[in-house]
């Protein structure tokens, strides 16, 4: 008989079904034993007499097979349950667990939740992240999708950086060097040049030595980029539309099912656009900040979000030309060449998106690399791209981590991260 | 003014409109020149008197902003043309391609194509090959979704090899050394046992010496788990409705769209199910086949998929029960141990998956490491999951570039790899 999921359960009042899960909680009173199981679907209470369960010692987190039949209860929170006939233990979990399915994984250490990630994913705050997780990928590339982008799966062994080799992990290759990429931003513009609008969603990596709540050395980036565009606006319409769709999806999938999170999802339709220099005057008024020259700090990012949210409602800015030092070769200059086409996004006080227009004519390109010391000639295979009939083109990427947590109100990259990467951890 | 794309221009006769995009093809007559213009959604013809164009310069492949009003003509493929009322190059392309968008790719050597990937991607072979793949891969998202699957994202950075560490490539990881996973086995084990269902789709790693033409050092592999199963056939039957409406969503996408490729888009409902022995004993019979011992080779994976047309109609069989000492250790045996709960998907005369059920128990586990010669300690934070209720399960791995050539009758798995990585191969 095919197992019945419990969500399904509303459906088949009256009948019997075949129901598998772990015990989410294990109540025995003295005539009755009310079992919550939990399945990929959420969870039933399940009620049985004592002598049925007999010599099976069952307990919580254990995996268990119930044929039982749904009843009808106006008593039962869920206006059913499901009267127990025959059990049987398919897997039993270990008496000692550091926490369990019930346990809320705020009083858990990090690396406890980490050693134990897939009992963390049980519990209603690690099985949340991760479902919103996934859903605010699936919204980023359906959004996509719909405005004619294609999406793509490139190599993420590299031959070299596509910001000069720093940083770089690198992998023995077949007896030879070669590199775990930084990002798919070559790839992404040679997808433009084939396909005019691509994104792709992967990992990507960078060693650098950080021991911060925001970075880590492996992480999920949503990738886009678009062709003949007029600017860099036309980059930041697109993100504006596509995470307003994104968080409006979540707001409606997660009703109701996102209590005790931080939640914040506003449209991004009314978040401004504010030029670096301007920001820079702004901070300087508003707090008095005369530290910063030709970049933003992390306190710098809140006090920018706070101050959007007092101009306009929203806790989002997107940071417009950001000066040219600070952006790799390939980001289109504006003006006299000091200021870039490149802008970050800053929602809820943390930077989660890079983004620009880039150069897309082999001559600027080429000059580029030279006025910072780098040699055209290890980057022919990708200047060659460009006399293909490269469009003006522009694209972000997205760390799907970061955003996670900005939209769930988490403090640490970590809570949000399947199996972190850092310095110290490689395992599990 | 916004740019429009040309898949909208039907409902646009009469108006203004601004397009951007490549030249597909470029035909001056003696008063008029027709353009061909590419975009992201498809071509347009657009006409221009020969004054508008002066001083241009225009060819093929050549990027260009066009504004221009369309108009309804019976006389046109689609039904309306574009007159063209000003024009601008927006970038150009090179004098000197080797192939342009218009090129059969049949007739272009395959490192030239490699060479030239955006090229390739515009023309109507290369770009429907990863439009295609784009579509294979959401619909097994989408497929898997609609059953209770959630997506997960786990790291391709790991301590250890699944297989006991042949085969890998190692990257030096903070002065220390790690390795590129070779599957997400064991996290989307992992996922199981936190959420019962998971699918990944996501870059895996084998360093192996191959120059075959189905063999890559970097593939794209489409996996899921699952939990609470009976046994394999519950896996074999997920994975044959799952690509039963990858393959309808491809038929239905792209009707008419498919000239040229040879394409296959079965549905697997009757796909047989054959024990490996059975298959020795048919090839046996049908083709004298007596070289066959532990595992299928090539020839016998045509010549099975034959069998199974002529049984069956579909060139597809679920070969299961291969024998123990074929798979790997987490390998669920059945009956006396020399056989296993492992099956493979041959699909018109390749194999496209591997799966089966995986042990569950831990004691089970270490049991089978020992056997094997290796150390469970060395294993101890994967081991550590099945002491959390880890239900009974089992799943599979599609290679998505595979399946793509089997699905449009491409002979080489670099012809749906958009940047291949072998032995020879870093660049682009």
């Amino acid at each position: 008989m095919q197992k019945t999921f419990v969500k399904e359960l509303p459906g088949m009042i009256g009948k019997e079904v075949v129901l598998k899960g772990w015990i989410h909680r294990y109540r025995p009173t003295s005539r009755t034993v009310f079992i919550i199981l939990q399945d990929a679907s959420g969870t039933a209470q399940v009620v049985s007499g004592h002598t049925e369960l007999k010599g099976l010692s069952l307990k919580t987190e254990d995996c268990i097979e119930v044929i039982g039949r749904v009843r009808a209860d106006d008593r039962a929170r869920q206006g059913f349950e499901v009267d127990l006939l025959r059990v049987s233990l398919l897997n039993n979990a270990s008496q000692d667990l550091p926490f369990v399915s019930g346990s809320d994984l705020t009083g858990v250490g990090p690396d406890v939740v980490l050693d134990h990630r897939p009992l963390s994913l049980r519990t209603y705050q690690g099985g949340t992240i991760f479902r919103v997780q996934a859903a605010l990928v699936e919204g980023f590339r359906a959004a996509l999708r719909k405005r004619h982008f294609t999406e793509v799966f490139t190599s993420k062994i590299v031959a070299g950086g596509t910001e000069g080799g720093t940083n770089l992990f690198e992998i023995g290759y077949f007896g030879r060097s070669a590199y775990l990429a930084q990002s798919p931003q070559f790839y992404k513009e040679h997808g433009v040049c084939g396909l005019e609008r691509v994104f792709e969603t992967g990992h990507v990596y960078r060693a650098e030595p950080h021991a911060t709540a925001r970075h880590l050395a492996e992480y999920y980036s949503l990738d886009f980029e678009m062709g003949f565009i007029d600017g860099p606006l036309d980059v930041i319409e697109t993100e504006r539309e596509v995470l307003s769709e994104m968080f409006e999806d979540i707001a409606r999938r997660f009703e109701g099912r996102l209590d005790g999170f931080d939640v914040y999802t506003p449209s991004l339709e009314h978040a401004p656009v504010w030029e670096f220099g301007e920001c820079l005057d702004r901070l300087k008024l508003a707090h008095g900040r005369m530290d910063l020259d030709d970049d933003l700090d992390p306190e710098a990012e809140r006090q920018l979000c706070a101050l959007a949210e007092t101009d306009t409602g929203v806790r989002a800015v997107f940071v417009h030309g950001f000066p040219m030092s600070k952006r790799p070769f390939y980001t289109m200059p504006v003006g006299d060449g000091s200021t870039s086409a490149g802008f970050d996004l800053l929602f809820r006080g943390v930077e989660v998106t890079t983004g620009g227009q880039r150069l897309h004519r082999r001559e600027d390109l080429e000059a580029a690399l030279k006025a910072r010391g780098m040699e055209p000639g290890l980057f022919a295979a990708h200047l060659r791209m460009y006399d293909l009939g490269m469009p003006p083109h522009g694209g972000l990427a997205i760390g799907a981590e970061r955003l996670t947590c900005q939209v769930l109100g988490l403090q640490n990259v970590r809570q949000a991260t399947m199996y972190p990467r850092d310095q110290n951890r490689t395992t599990p």
